[in-house]
């Protein structure tokens, strides 16, 4: 049976744990998902992996809003209608993914519970709650253990940072991190993707760029995230959301991150420059036999790679690269991307969810 | 008389140190210069500067190579035309301002030397030759007063970082910087940003993306700098002179830098993001202080401004702004933008003759 500090996700992508085999079917198969939030960028993502796990559609349903309910959405050389979600849609369902917004998270999740079923939600409204185990299953899945009925799925850049940080935590400990992000227009949503190309056609033809779904220029600009920010702080919502969750993930309430969260005018996959402080020295040896070890990484030892979010983008992995170490061993610099529609948020709750099957 | 550390420059932007008034001339209005590597980016923007700065027609020269003489460069109402450089270009120069590559560089400097005029070189050919000062104005343009006859012009990166980094060097003392380029095209040269328009052109067509300038896609994508890599460090050309030209211009050998570069599809103006490791605790009052009195710097005090290189593209002034501190005040985090172009080259070269042309 798999593990989930080894899940099934891996599969895919040809880079096969010890414990699992390429002929693992995946646990979902047998279950009924219902899956809320299924109209965005998020959901599609969601739909896709459940079918390329072979999902039956009688055991798929698709809940959205009013607004996009009646849409239809291949699956599976068939369709799936998008019902508008209420109180009765969970009925008889084992497992809901939430690809939703916190509001309609914090709504629906409690009742999809009394339903009996396990929900993973991809929004934020749990992602703090104490007594909600926040997973990524290749650093904490133990936490899956107990058969939680609510997990949360961490925000795209934690996910992304934590698949970079654990491989070297478990092996050298790490002290403190800096991460400076290259996040995708595609990580705010299926209108910000459209403002990119459109932003971009009108400044190659001399028309001015309007911003509407960013709050400044996309087209050929990069600029800090756009969540608030804490005027205490400095920091924005998504650079708490990273330390925050972070720490909880790992349990390291104390931990050191100084994140800088920039968006770049990239459609899809998130890019991360992290530089880590370890607690003993590595050398690059250990270095690629620890994150070439590590399920759900890609670790490409060449310094001379130049690994791009377009080569990244619709994979599964995290591709780490450019490992460099300062002269004493004990910093760690890192080229790390990961696309944020698959293991920045769909593929992690499908993890999550066939782990939860399994138990 | 304008002191080197309170340049001339600073005079345009409307940020004028206490001891430069807006009515200051510049010194090389009388002085007889030659702009070898005219027909550039870095080329073309020096002349910008010469010509905003009032020096006349009659006492300018353009030199290039075979390939660009005879090409026609607006100036002041007029036209210069490209001479190609030669052993006698130099007869009667005061001041010879190279924009060229390393070779060319490396061939005519001494030449220009020995018929006396001092030279300031942008290429990398002398930055790091021990008895050449390489110089940011704003940070150690004391080496300029023994009035040297080669000065070396730093890197474009370099120099956007050690504005960054010196006020807060000077006030709390720095142990260490981390540092994440956002490098916009045209650092890599006139064929690259022209690449990034049509290649994204390309892309929103449909056709397939094919990289000429670059390695790699540029459009709608993010890459490790371009520049060659030392497969014993891992560090590429480009954050190899971060780090070495960092360390001679502050005159600390051991200073400790940890530099990512990457390329963005911006199409002018570099951005960092930068961490200090500060050996005295700062606070937010003292921070927005010590930026705010540094010439050369625009330092934007309100946490939630979104700065982007777009703005600054065109400016003068190094842009730093996000200023965020650690609880115990002793690290600090940076967003700074600065145009390569400008500051990060052309500009700082024509600081640098300046201050040559007062001596």
């Amino acid at each position: 049976m798999p593990d989930c500090e080894h899940p099934i996700a891996t599969v895919q992508t040809g880079r096969v744990p010890s414990d699992v085999t390429a002929t693992t079917t995946s646990p979902l198969c047998t279950k009924r998902i219902a899956l809320v939030g299924a109209f965005g960028l998020v959901g599609r993502e969601a739909l896709g992996i459940l079918e390329g796990r072979g999902v039956p559609l009688d055991n798929v349903r698709a809940f959205g809003s009013l607004r996009s309910a009646g849409t239809q959405l291949p699956y599976a050389g068939d369709e799936l209608t998008i019902v508008e979600t209420d109180e009765q849609s969970f009925e008889g369902c084992d497992i809901v993914l939430f690809c939703s917004d916190d509001k309609t998270a914090r709504s629906f999740a409690p009742i999809a519970v009394d339903h009996g079923a396990r929900v993973v939600d991809n929004s934020s409204a749990f992602r703090l709650t104490p007594d909600v185990p926040l997973v990524v299953p290749e650093v904490n899945g133990e936490q899956l253990d107990s058969g939680p009925s609510v997990v949360a799925n961490p925000n795209c850049s934690t996910i992304i940072l934590l698949m970079a940080i654990e491989p070297f935590r478990r092996a050298f400990g790490v002290s403190s991190a800096v991460v400076s992000t290259y996040q995708a227009a595609s990580g705010a949503g299926r209108t910000a993707l459209e403002e990119l190309r459109s932003q971009t056609a009108d400044v190659l033809s001399g028309r001015r760029p309007e911003p509407t779904a960013f709050p400044v220029t996309c087209a050929f600009n990069v600029f800090p995230h756009e969540s608030p920010v804490d005027v205490g702080t400095g920091l924005s919502v998504e650079e708490s959301k990273i330390i925050a969750e972070a720490r909880k993930i790992l349990a390291m309430p104390q931990l050191d991150i100084a994140p800088t969260c920039i968006r770049v005018p990239v459609e899809r996959c998130h890019s991360q420059s992290v530089v880590l402080e370890l607690e003993r020295p590595a050398t690059h040896g250990a270095v690629a036999e620890v994150a070439g070890a590590f399920p759900g990484v890609a670790f490409n030892a060449d310094p001379t790679a130049l690994i791009t979010p377009r080569d990244i983008a619709g994979t599964d992995l995290v591709s780490i690269s450019r490992a460099r170490l300062s002269r004493d061993g004990r910093r760690l610099s890192l080229w790390v991307c990961g696309d944020q529609l698959r293991k920045g948020a769909a593929l992690n709750a499908i993890q999550i969810a066939e782990c939860l099957a399994l138990r």
